[in-house]
């Protein structure tokens, strides 16, 4: 039996199985949710065992258990670690996703949850070819699983757990499945990702909440403040105004920002996002914007009376979520230090500033001519019928770069998501098509990559 | 029994029975609170019968009823209408109150409660000195008591009951408790109040909430958008820069600026609020910049993110409370409309912006050669041993303009509250020294005004 004779067989429990691991709600940044959490971690690990990664354990951290598996067939052959999470993002806001986001559910050949996609549907392709390789003994080198908890809110103890356990993740190259392809019909693979610094930033005014009719106008309104400053981070082109922040981006020559543009059509993003226009940084194309260039975006804000009808405050304290996207050589805690001395500098007199880091992660460029990156173009080539263009996207993947560091390893990240699969916000889905294809093609990057 | 033996007497009984009035949640700002509000309503109806306001009875309106009641004791005598209301602000944030905000309680000789001070504590003085007069035979002319429940949310329902009942209400001057004095030691009588223009804006993004990381850069960020052109509608000099907002600002020539300036002591004022500087319009001190001037406060703003943890997510949507405080000659219909215009007019592409009306009111000046003020001025001199200085203060009670042009009465603002009250503020109290003073003094007024 071949993987496609495999697949069409058993097609009906791979998505059991992978609705089985939907139906967790292993929301990674809401302590609520842990019992949820650990118990898609044992899913993880049981499901490994069964189909023949029979060691898999979890490793316990500070935080949410690794769930780790390896069958080694023979140490002189090459070795594939394969890395993915199991937490999702939080599904909120609740009221615009037309299904439960954890009662998956297929509609027009999509599978809808949250975490569909990012990673659940993604990493689950790499246990079920997994499980067709050992079954129909095909499987022609090592294979490694390391598929963790806490992707979503920073994999802070994953960076502990790679430090003390460099011999258990020897490896030639990880392959990883987080990102997508331009489209079901021009597949690509990632060759950059951005870095990520997050901070979250409290401005306090007066030491209570006070009424705007007695005090309106004679002290700083921290929400008014807090807009001033934020406003004054980009500047009439809309570039950073952080002192400092450009100096380490990498400058990418007009040739080389020729050879990167993927085909775009700016009509119909514009039309599928509903906007009249775009919007960004003078002088760059959108797909630069939002690849090659950093960027800073507020995530969350709040202060003062946000609940039905009309309160005449002026708040005490107003918050906000910024994160900034980095790109290579931009390090995020340089960038982090950077935006907490400007930010702090710039708070006019009359109000506190507090900026509270939250994770970061540094940006990643993989070559093209790296044998790994070689076995997944033709693994993709063979399983699309056409070659898969090389692209940077604006999404980050920061232990990436923390394991070329300190695994000395290149990670491939041949996803198979699209950007319409609203990874991070309400309906979040992934089609079938892409979950089958992404099983297909695997195998064949285990047996190009060996050869 | 002269007034301070009946106050002395039955001290503890006013009390319980203002106790009972606070212990009810008549939020009129969130419908969930309706049937508290209703039952409010009625004890303050029931509160009136029984000191002999017989005819007591709520008047049904499109939203809460109106407490009305009088007592006419000679056609030929002139007639005193009160005016207050029994409806409070929310009491978020719950957390940061040191007592159940419906559960009153007396520390330090203050009563805490919402309500406590605006204006179930006010209004209630003025139910208790009628008491007085009527159970000691001194009321020297009519009284008449209006008690609305909607003046928190803009008494939009008064309007409608006050021009069809001017007949009703028909006196040679209104007396109203929802203001405050100086200090406990400089009395004081408010003669003008800021109007009010209250909007409340959405700005529309992308359709969906998009991942940060994919979407970062490319799309304008709705979070963003709200906070540069919230951040754009004050210039370097804190001044407002919405066209034609101060061309209709009544101008205060510098002498009568210094008649007005009363003692304030900035260093103590810093010091309270616990701030390190006071912020505001160039060119005018505190208390100008709170009474005479013109403000434009945040008084709510949210979108994206907000729970604990971090989330790269872009809004679709934001979303700010906005209050404008008026000075006499501004309008309220014409402010919201050139706020309306501007605002959508610096809307960059990319965006849709929305502005929706909540309710506004006019700025009111009142004359201190009126009888009516005379007589209050005369009153709180004989209780507080000083005469009271004429201030203009920054809050808004719209209806007052409402009711000069309606009625043609002008409304004399005798409150007994303080500025450190906290209303609208967690930790609301009212001095137990500023409930029974006003109690002792409103008699007075009666006495003064029917001489």
């Amino acid at each position: 039996m071949n993987t496609l004779e495999y697949i069409e067989k058993n097609k009906a429990l791979f998505l059991d199985e992978l609705f089985d691991l939907l139906k967790q709600p292993s929301i990674s940044a809401n302590p609520k949710y842990k019992d949820d959490v650990i118990r898609t971690a044992n899913m993880v690990k049981d499901g490994l065992n069964k189909i023949g990664i029979n060691n898999s354990k979890l490793y316990e951290t500070e935080g949410y258990p690794i769930v780790y598996g390896e069958k080694i067939i023979d140490p002189n052959l090459p070795t594939v670690l394969i890395y993915g999470h199991y937490d999702v993002q939080p599904p909120d806001p609740l009221e615009l996703w037309d299904s439960e986001p954890f009662n998956p559910e297929i509609r027009d050949e999509k599978i809808y949850a949250r975490g569909a996609c990012d990673d659940k549907g993604q990493f689950f392709m790499h246990v079920k070819a997994a499980e067709i390789m050992i079954a129909t003994n095909t499987l022609p080198c090592n294979i490694k699983f390391m598929i963790e908890g806490e992707e979503e809110v920073g994999s802070e103890n994953l960076e502990e757990f790679v430090k003390k356990n460099k011999k258990l993740l020897a490896a030639d190259i990880i392959l990883i499945s987080d990102t997508g392809i331009i489209s079901n019909d021009t597949p690509s693979i990632t060759t950059g990702l951005r870095g990520l610094s997050y901070v979250e930033v409290e401005v306090t005014g007066p030491n209570r909440d006070l009424h705007s009719g007695l005090y309106g106008g004679a002290v700083a309104n921290p929400i008014n403040i807090l807009c001033k400053m934020i406003a004054s981070l980009h500047d009439e082109n809309k570039r950073i105004t952080i002192p400092g922040f450009y100096d380490q981006v990498e400058t990418i020559s007009q040739e080389d920002r020729k050879l990167m543009a993927a085909p775009f059509d700016v009509e119909e993003y514009k039309k599928e996002l509903e906007i009249d226009d775009i919007y960004g940084e003078d002088g760059f194309t959108t797909m630069e914007r939002n690849s090659i260039r950093p960027t800073l975006d507020v995530n969350g804000i709040w202060g003062g009376y946000i609940d039905e009808g009309a309160k005449t405050v002026i708040a005490s304290k107003a918050y906000a979520k910024i994160s900034m996207r980095l790109v290579p050589n931009q390090t995020s805690g340089q960038i982090t230090s950077l935006f907490e001395n400007h930010f702090l500098s710039i708070a006019p007199k009359g109000v506190k500033v507090k900026v509270t880091p939250h994770h970061g992660g540094e940006a990643y460029v993989s070559p093209t001519n790296n044998k790994g990156y070689i076995a997944a173009s033709k693994a993709m080539t063979s399983t699309f019928g056409k070659t898969p263009i090389p692209i940077r996207t604006g999404g980050s993947i920061p232990i990436v770069a923390l394991f070329e560091k300190e695994l000395g390893l290149k990670s491939i990240l041949m996803g198979f998501g699209l950007d319409s699969d609203a990874i991070h916000s309400p309906n979040e889905h992934y089609g079938l098509f892409n979950f089958f294809k992404g099983i297909e093609t695997i195998p064949l990057f285990f047996k190009y990559f060996s050869e």
